[in-house]
């Protein structure tokens, strides 16, 4: 390999593309798209978010007032909807309205589920810093709400039927998903089983 | 819609799977494979990754140590190395050694690059917190080594041949990344000009 250093920047590449709603003080539903998002706790369930701080994002500033959010997934098949959420604010139009987009209330926590999105994470803030440009937001899974159409009769998640959003922002491009690789953990399990044998001999 | 709630549990798909790699106190290489990994801040631009802080992970007790460590991007030809390096533990064997990976010391960060990966970046612990089952430790990055062969002219990275792998929990799998589906700000701009020209008339 020929290695060379490249210019510091962010590298979205691939990042999973989400819409985060939450009430803004009159109890409007806001919501934007962001790719800084990850699991960050098994037991209990949480999730992080980061979002600009430096922009004024009114969703950011829902949240953390509201104390709660959603995070809900758009599938490849709501792509122009999930992209203008991120390039139009809040303080400028009712975004959710001109989408065609509606909400409930979110079942175990102060925040709206959109209901066009087969699948919704409820959340409770539990921590929050701002490190760099963004704030880090934590949230607790409170309740999972999952359209039929994307589960198995085992409830697991069909991945291509939730149909995720990947953010290229090398590319500035959405991708979804491809193909399935390998096995998750009997790959490796059978590395290990090989290796350990092999030091036996 | 048919909406369902589901069993409590964190939704881990899809989600990026990454290597992490630190020395531990006798400069000795660790690494790790998790997906509890997302960038958290464009400027100065950091990462933020999970380490299960319950299961005493060696690769953690070495991040937190030396105040250091490096993500690396491995790729789906590479996909039983990096599930080994998540299904062995650094205490049992030299998980590197065994795969046949080597290192180099990072340029700009106490801690070791995988020479193989074709991505790494060199990250500088700048913060730490440990919430539910995890410690969450952000990390800004301090430099970015890239393999040529996965850059263009204008050094963007090429998806297609980073051949980033995506872990889906919900079925113990590993995908790779599909089609290019939408431009990203292009397609939600498009939309927002739709609707100011459309309040106009």
């Amino acid at each position: 390999m020929t290695k060379k250093n490249l210019k510091l920047h962010a590298i979205v590449a691939p990042a999973q593309t989400v819409v985060v709603s939450a009430y803004d003080e009159d109890k409007k539903a806001d919501a934007c798209t962001l790719s800084f998002y990850t699991m960050s706790s098994h037991k209990p369930p949480c999730v992080t978010i980061a979002i600009n701080a430096t922009a004024k994002r009114k969703t950011l500033k829902s949240i953390l007032n509201s104390g709660a959010f959603v995070v809900g997934y758009p599938g490849t098949d709501q792509v122009k909807e999930a992209d203008y959420l991120g390039v139009e604010s809040g303080y400028n139009v009712d975004k959710l309205e001109k989408i065609g987009f509606t909400t409930s209330d979110g079942q175990c926590v102060n925040a709206p589920i959109i209901n066009e999105l087969r699948l919704s994470l409820e959340c409770e803030v539990i921590h929050q810093v701002t490190i760099g440009s963004h704030t880090q937001i934590t949230g607790e899974i409170k309740n999972i709400q999952a359209d039929e159409s994307i589960l198995n009769d085992k409830d697991n998640i069909l991945l291509n039927q939730l149909k995720p959003i990947i953010y290229d922002e090398e590319s500035f491009s959405y991708y979804d998903i491809g193909d399935r690789v390998a096995d998750a953990f009997k790959t490796g399990a059978a590395l290990k089983r090989f290796f350990i044998k092999d030091d036996m001999k």
